[in-house]
């Protein structure tokens, strides 16, 4: 079985988010059935089955914006126990009418200081960056408006499936703060043309304007967003996790490099792909018609 | 306010075209209502009304081409008192049925030598350049026919709003000539196998198609486009200039980058941003309900 | 005219795939009408007539598996002649329902070993380089299922016209064995979120999507598969050799620079370009009004 260290190892020079100290303090809370009594009630909630886990931001009254709490419990719940087998695929979606409205502008206001500023943007990243790092699949449910660091937080997961009602801004330039961090996970989503129009004018786009343009990657109606949602990680869940763990990180490792790199790295995986016990397993099912049983 | 020389600073690695001697010669002929008499026509015209400046390539007759002349009309409208904060947002147009037809392929014969054709490419790399580089955002509003340079042209602007009966090709290959320099910015826009189909065989592609594969970021009916280009430009004129600017910059230099390298540049330019006079007053008039007043 | 050692030196940095010995054994048996008597049949078959070479995979009873000694056929079909200036555009298309299913797994059990799995991958990658790197432009005609390394083939090529009942998958995921190589293609070919989901649920999208995204050059209906690819074919056919091989090579070698280098490398390549005979005939042609006569 491939862990988590060994998958680090495999990309050894990539800087290694998940490893780093300040990301993984011992959850305050864990996830559904082991709450601690606290004063303030978590900005998002969590709970895991059959391999899936469901973080819901939980703050609908704040339009589940991204303040440096909320980030910091959507990064608790992103790491807790990534290293587990058990878990499979993470689904990230929202309470209400908003999926997020980005950061809590209160937060940056002149007397919160340069100091805190940088924090928060440098917590926002760690998430983003985070989300591309984690051994399994991310998949947002996007149902409503997702604007500035909460478009940047769609466009940042591997997956994305909205109904069609969403919609997806980067308005930041209508207060005076260019939406440039989220530009970062926007610009490498869609066509140069389409972030700029969004980002200089803040106007909106629609579900099918996103998917058009490769922002998302399914639009369904409202009433199917959660079954849709569900089969794909379904079937993710049923998949092996060292297998899909190994592909997710050789992907996002090949993506930036020429192409005789990419397909020395590539090349590589491959070969060590088929030498996980799971890598033969599967090939073994296939030739003798059968369905593979993986080892995880 | 951050000045053009702040916000060159800041991106200090760039080559910097736009402080480049040669690029910023004083303009012979000024823009409108300063115009020096002269022996020919100028083949581009401009003027400047509320943060909005408007160049029209204006030779028709020769269906527009960029001669070396009509580069550097261009490049010198372009750079017109770029600094100056009246200036928001350019629009580049042409007059008559076709956009531009790329280069004068008279200037490009072997009687003129190789010294002259090479000129011809470093001017026409450096308008190309120089619209990237420019602190105001660029936007081509084509009517009609853009082919080769003139294709280069509009994929090189930072938005482009096109007719429903525009179309675009690089049809160089045709006449011996491989649009090599148009492929640098087609290839940046969209899908490579729709690239290299139009570099191969030099067929047209409709407005429609365009905008679906990242040409284009708008597409009208003929007798809408202005009205559209228009209320692009004036939202754009609205917004705080330094920081568009400052997001201009951002967006440009961030997305070559990798994400970790992306995050920790965006993140600066954030906290920055919100450091800008404009960047506190958009908070403060937001959290105050009232309409933000840019100092510019 | 260019000689491929030319248009080679023109690359210089560009680890040369086509002049590495083990590519190019002499082939063992030549194209059409120089068959050599052999134990088995050849998996491809190759014509050429008028300047277009037909490549066709001719193993449907295994789905044309791209097994090993495929591979070969094919790199050995590609690599023939490649200099000779009567060759001017390749067509790959594949006999029966199935394009190619990828891989043929009975050569990637733990029996053959780690050796005989990295010569595969290692061929395999080659391969698809050599599309990149060859002086023509490579066409793939697809009417039916590609699959896994049949996906990174088509999406390898520089023009992909497809039949629109044709589908893609990168289903690896399902038997252990993540699309790794395949990625590599497909990750430079569609947005990274279609990509993502195609490659953690192994589906497939049809020849629409396909289009939409980036993967294909077109589709038709199947009666007008043919067709529809030999205009193409013949287009590229009529136009001048050392022309286009100058584009494509040029073409790849600055997409992935940054702007300036790009526009160093083209504007280069454009005086060059103008330096070829073919160059100069065609704008003389042009301007004097008469269909240019290239030497090639």
């Amino acid at each position: 079985m491939a862990t988590l260290a060994s998958l680090l190892a495999f990309r050894a020079k990539v800087p290694s988010w998940l490893l780093c100290g300040r990301w993984a303090p011992p959850p305050a809370r864990g996830l559904a059935g082991t709450e601690v009594p606290e004063s303030e009630p978590r900005p998002t909630s969590a709970r895991q089955r059959d391999g899936i886990r469901n973080i819901v931001l939980s703050n609908p009254k704040k339009r589940n914006a991204l303040s440096l709490a909320m980030l910091k419990s959507l990064q608790s719940d992103i790491l807790h126990e990534a290293e587990s087998k058990d878990l499979k695929v993470i689904i990230i979606s929202a309470e209400g009418p908003v999926f997020s409205s980005g950061h809590d502008l209160k937060e940056l206001t002149e007397e919160q200081g340069c100091d805190y500023h940088a924090e928060i943007f440098q917590t926002c990243s760690e998430v983003m960056m985070l989300i591309r790092n984690h051994p399994v699949p991310i998949i947002a449910m996007v149902n409503g408006l997702a604007t500035a660091a909460g478009c940047q937080l769609v466009a940042s997961c591997d997956i994305a499936v909205a109904s069609d009602k969403s919609f997806f801004a980067t308005p930041g330039v209508n207060i005076g703060l260019f939406c440039s961090t989220p530009a970062v996970a926007l610009g490498r989503s869609v066509p140069r043309k389409v972030a700029l129009e969004m980002l200089f004018t803040g106007e909106p786009i629609s579900a099918q304007e996103a998917l058009h343009h490769g922002l998302l990657s399914k639009v369904v109606p409202e009433e199917r967003l959660e079954e849709e949602t569900m089969r794909i990680a379904k079937k993710i869940a049923s998949l092996s996790r060292p297998v899909v763990s190994l592909g997710k990180a050789t992907f996002y490792k090949q993506l930036p490099q020429d192409l005789r790199t990419a397909y020395y790295l590539t090349s590589q995986a491959m070969v060590d792909n088929l030498a996980l016990q799971d890598g033969q397993e599967g090939i073994k099912a296939f030739i003798q018609k059968r369905k593979p049983i993986w080892s995880n």
